[in-house]
């Protein structure tokens, strides 16, 4: 792994990493949907679809997006420089860049880093990789697990304009387990589905969500449900850390919708709650205003089996919702033991829709000054 | 009209407010779609379904909803004691209540305050009755203006939990003129689809959401389209105060959208835009962070006509993209432009899809550290 001050901002900070297998590998990739994806997406998504690749580039701090003709020759540029410096083909390389959108790449100070690439590129180094690629995090996302005698890594950023869609801003995972590219890709996006895209800090869906796994096989075949698991609890790491780590977040809040009709409501019912203005202002606050969740299931209007008279709502394991729900005659009571249940770092809130079994999870960040402060003056 | 202080805040604060037609008159109004609507929602909707109503008894502070049987009793039992002192059948008020969810009525008080009633009511009041409907508002909001012989007066509250689908908050208008009911019912909605259905300060649909007009006829017939009109005026200058005022808000957001496919293409595109917390941060800050809008464009991923390179994204009169729409090539000199643009307290944000003719105004506001505080300890 290669990871350097490119100068993207002029700083002297790490913002340039290539991440490379020593030998050829398999690849799954999700991406953002998003209509005004950047070049860096549309080309990582032409290399990642014969499910073999060896690295990926990855520049921070300037998304690359909005950026028009002269944007994409650059990301082209980019990845062929680096390709050549490698000695690889092109198409054996993903790209994936975040930061300030329409903005071109200081393209001088990129052709001179890139023309002092050397092979080989030093071993391990996920730790420092993790770090350059972060545009607002405050802290790195690296986790590890083993499955078998194989090992799974993965690195993550993003802290904001962070709702995933098929994928979250940018996350890599590599493992040297070897299985079969059909079944790593069915496994890799069931992970994603329950993880990366469970997450919400702010519902800004980014222009460069970027999500890949590079398995080369050096350790031979794993069971592909051992190392299912284990991806998961790499992924649910990253999450957590991702959450907790939200935009001038303080607390990681966990919304569990059961009894719905299906997984999809179950979602759409955690995001109202966890993407909810008013709820997560709740939550930063230690305010125990239980009536916010109530308001937030309610926007679900297209939802009309959701009834108001089966609905359950708990904090922890106070159920505040519907009135006498709580063994107490007392407002005051209740409010007072919610309260309490906010004052961890961590708000687990329940939502029992009483319908069917259809269950899901979602993970987001309370919403404080922290996160203005971030945004009202991040470009410039 | 009646407005006094009931004690539903123990603090002497005007709270309770009685908008009464002398006479019999026709009524529209359209309501809340959450699935936790209170039952003032719900007894109000049967009251309106003949087109027929005298008035609307307003609470303040407390939304009586999700409160169960309990709620609904003391709903039923408020709107059936105002009805008795003046001398109506219940089924001729329509009743509302805005405020923290979850919360009894304090009904000893009520009962008292209602026992106190008397006939007639005085007459006017609207600017009484617009401060005392508020709750977090910091100003009231009332307008009038004339059809022909007849006037229209209107008052709305509202500055949080505020993405009303189908009505805002609240909101009353008053009018004298004599229009047919079914030619008053599409007026009405037309002119709430363009107006109050078109505002979004945090994306949070209220569980009360009410708008009514109440029609008296006294001024005799109007000209149904100068009627149309007139109420746009009172609407449109209702709902620029509304977003002005959201919780916190500094800056009014309006987002003009063009070449949309058809207008419902046009207003998501525009709720995309005004509802983003990195949209509505960087408006705060005075940042010219305009990628952000076309992030925002692109969260629009369901609508895969939307083509990056037909899209033009101006704020105010600056072309920001594509890159070189402005005529320079310099990107700081256009930042700078754009900064100069958001100096103001009212910012407009121009987004021409170039698909067809489609277009749609929304409304909103910027998002502060004030919207935090306010609601980070909203019901303690």
């Amino acid at each position: 792994m290669h990871t350097a001050p490119a100068g993207l901002v002029p700083d002297g900070r790490d913002d340039f990493t290539v991440l490379l297998s020593t030998v050829p590998a398999v690849v799954s990739a999700v991406f953002t949907r998003s209509r005004f994806a950047g070049p860096s997406v549309t080309l990582s998504r032409a290399a990642a679809a014969d499910r073999t690749a060896r690295g990926v580039v990855v520049l921070a701090r300037n998304a690359n997006v909005a950026t028009g003709a002269e944007g994409e020759g650059n990301a082209r540029e980019v990845r062929a420089g680096v390709a050549r410096a490698l000695g690889l083909p092109e198409d054996e390389l993903l790209i994936a860049s975040t930061g300030v959108i329409g903005r071109q790449y200081p393209m001088a100070a990129l052709r001179e880093h890139i023309a002092s690439l050397s092979t080989p590129l030093p071993e391990g180094g996920f730790d420092r990789a993790a770090r350059a690629i972060m545009t607002t995090d405050t802290r790195p996302k690296a986790a590890s697990a083993r499955a078998g005698r194989a090992v799974i890594t993965g690195i993550a950023k993003g802290v904001g304009m962070l709702e995933p869609d098929m994928a979250t801003l940018l996350t890599f995972f590599a493992t040297d387990a070897q299985l079969d590219p059909g079944e790593l890709d069915h496994i890799f996006r069931r992970v994603m589905d329950r993880t990366f895209n469970a997450v919400s800090i702010d519902t800004d869906t980014s222009t460069s969500d970027t999500a890949a796994l590079f398995a080369n096989g050096l350790a031979g075949a794993v069971h592909p449900a051992e190392f299912e698991a284990a991806l998961y609890d790499v992924a649910l790491s990253l999450v957590k850390d991702i959450a907790s780590d939200g935009e001038g977040a303080g607390k990681l809040i966990e919304v569990r919708v059961s009894g719905a009709r299906d997984a999809a409501q179950a979602k759409r019912v955690g995001k109202a709650v966890v993407n909810s203005p008013l709820v997560k202002t709740a939550v930063h606050g230690g305010d125990p205003n239980w009536g916010r969740v109530a308001m937030a299931v309610g926007k679900c209007s297209d939802d009309t089996d959701i009834d108001q008279e089966k609905v359950v709502i708990r904090f922890g394991d106070v159920a505040v919702y519907p009135p006498g729900a709580h063994g107490t005659g007392d407002e005051d009571e209740v409010r007072a033991a919610v309260a309490e249940r906010m004052r961890g770092s961590e708000v687990v809130i329940g939502v029992e829709l009483g319908i069917a079994g259809g269950a899901f999870t979602v993970y987001g960040c309370d919403l404080t000054d922290g996160y203005i402060r971030i945004n009202a003056d991040y470009s410039t």
